[in-house]
């Protein structure tokens, strides 16, 4: 009689978040931002799902001077998410990532990494977590920084019931309503609301907020968080006015309006 | 001629965040959750506003295993948060918080601090930083674990467009209309919603869920992430129906819902 073969336990499906210094002259340290046993999961891979293979591989070579990876970096196995994913986002549902999870299905264990920050918030990545599910992997998400959620404790708007919108609409009559109609839900129920422009049009954004927002109106923007050209500011629209400072069109900001 | 005196720079505001294992068996080991700077800033402050001065302190004692205190524990300054502003939450800014910020004036850098996760983020602590705002002092959030940022990303479901909303009534015909409230929401904008709930209630919440939903609606719930039990399930409610789990009643869990 034949041995039945032991099945292969499937791998586990990491979520690496990265440095928030993506794009920016000088890297953060990897030890001001994630923790040591973020960098040793990292470490200890050899299969990626990733929006760039070459950003990743530039991750990797920095977290190597702190823990040795286990494979060269040359033999890391990278699946790159399909640009249509990143254009358009990934929640949909409309495409299926478990392709890029066959690896799992071996009993390798996968990172999944985003460009900068958490993957799968304000990121793409969804899909690959939603097919880890299906695929009955075990998801484990790792601790590091998330640009949304240190804007939103350092604005001292109200943490207890917050939301995030993503992006404006780029054409300035629908981003002035769109700004009226935040500015609306958070005065009315209390939620406050926080968005992301591209860094270029940073300076935009603000004038566009600070013709559409009430006077009283609490506006937050921090820029360069975990970088060390950090900034917050939190006050009301009025005094943003009274007292405007241009917003630097490199570095990535985190908007934020409430009570 | 008298010269004048040198004008003494104000202290900065840190938000130091805490392990998620507060009121938990098994302590989460410092480094799996907090980076290098995070330890090394906490282990120099002095001068803290914080829930609870006693887990203040406990957790002080674990940081000191990894960077030597500046002060021995029993000098260091507590400000305790009146407990009204637990109860109620301090975002109605009706607090004034900024008697507790005085030492910062006096030059001195002030941590702020929580029970678990991130101050001001689904816990206390907003007041305080409005207030540091107000007074001209530097706000610096530092980065740690945020079970809710953690859940979102194991959930699979949208990050690109949530919100979190606290707690859910108590009454159970009106917890089962909020939760239709919130599924329609999340249905009809494709925004995900989370929320909490006190851990002995885990298990009626998800009866609640179960018995509210419609079939196709995602639930995604996480309980005990960064600590050794953490579990992660994301499936339509369909499926948890036919394959339901009961909930530990003792461990944090985050509840979120999308499509």
């Amino acid at each position: 009689m034949m041995e039945a073969p032991t099945p292969i336990a499937r791998g586990t499906l990491y979520l690496v978040p990265a440095t928030l210094d993506f794009g920016v002259a000088n890297p953060t340290p990897l030890q001001d931002v994630l923790p040591a046993h973020t960098l040793q999961i990292a470490a200890g891979l050899s299969h990626w799902v990733c929006e760039n293979a070459k950003s990743t591989r530039a991750f990797l070579k920095r977290v190597h001077e702190f823990y040795p990876l286990a494979v060269a970096l040359q033999e890391q196995q990278m699946a790159e998410l399909p640009h249509k994913v990143h254009k358009k986002g990934d929640h949909t549902g409309d495409f299926d990532a478990s392709g890029l999870l066959s690896a799992a299905l071996h009993g390798h264990d996968i990172g999944l990494i985003s460009e900068a920050g958490m993957p799968a918030v304000a990121d793409p990545g969804s899909s690959v977590v939603r097919a880890a599910h299906a695929l009955g992997l075990k998801v484990v998400p790792l601790v590091g920084p998330v640009s949304l959620l240190l804007a939103l404790a350092a604005s001292g708007l109200n943490g207890q019931n917050f939301a995030f919108v993503g992006y404006l609409p780029q054409d300035a009559a629908q981003r002035s309503q769109r700004i009226r109609e935040l500015e609306s839900l958070a005065l009315k129920t209390g939620q406050t609301q926080l968005f992301i422009e591209t860094p270029y049009r940073n300076a935009a954004m603000l004038e566009a907020l600070l013709q559409a927002l009430k006077p009283s109106t609490r506006l937050s923007i921090s820029s360069g968080l975990t970088l060390s050209n950090a900034q917050v500011r939190s006050d009301p629209a009025s005094a943003w006015k009274q007292r405007a400072k241009p917003l630097d069109k490199h570095t990535p900001a985190v908007f934020a309006i409430g009570a």
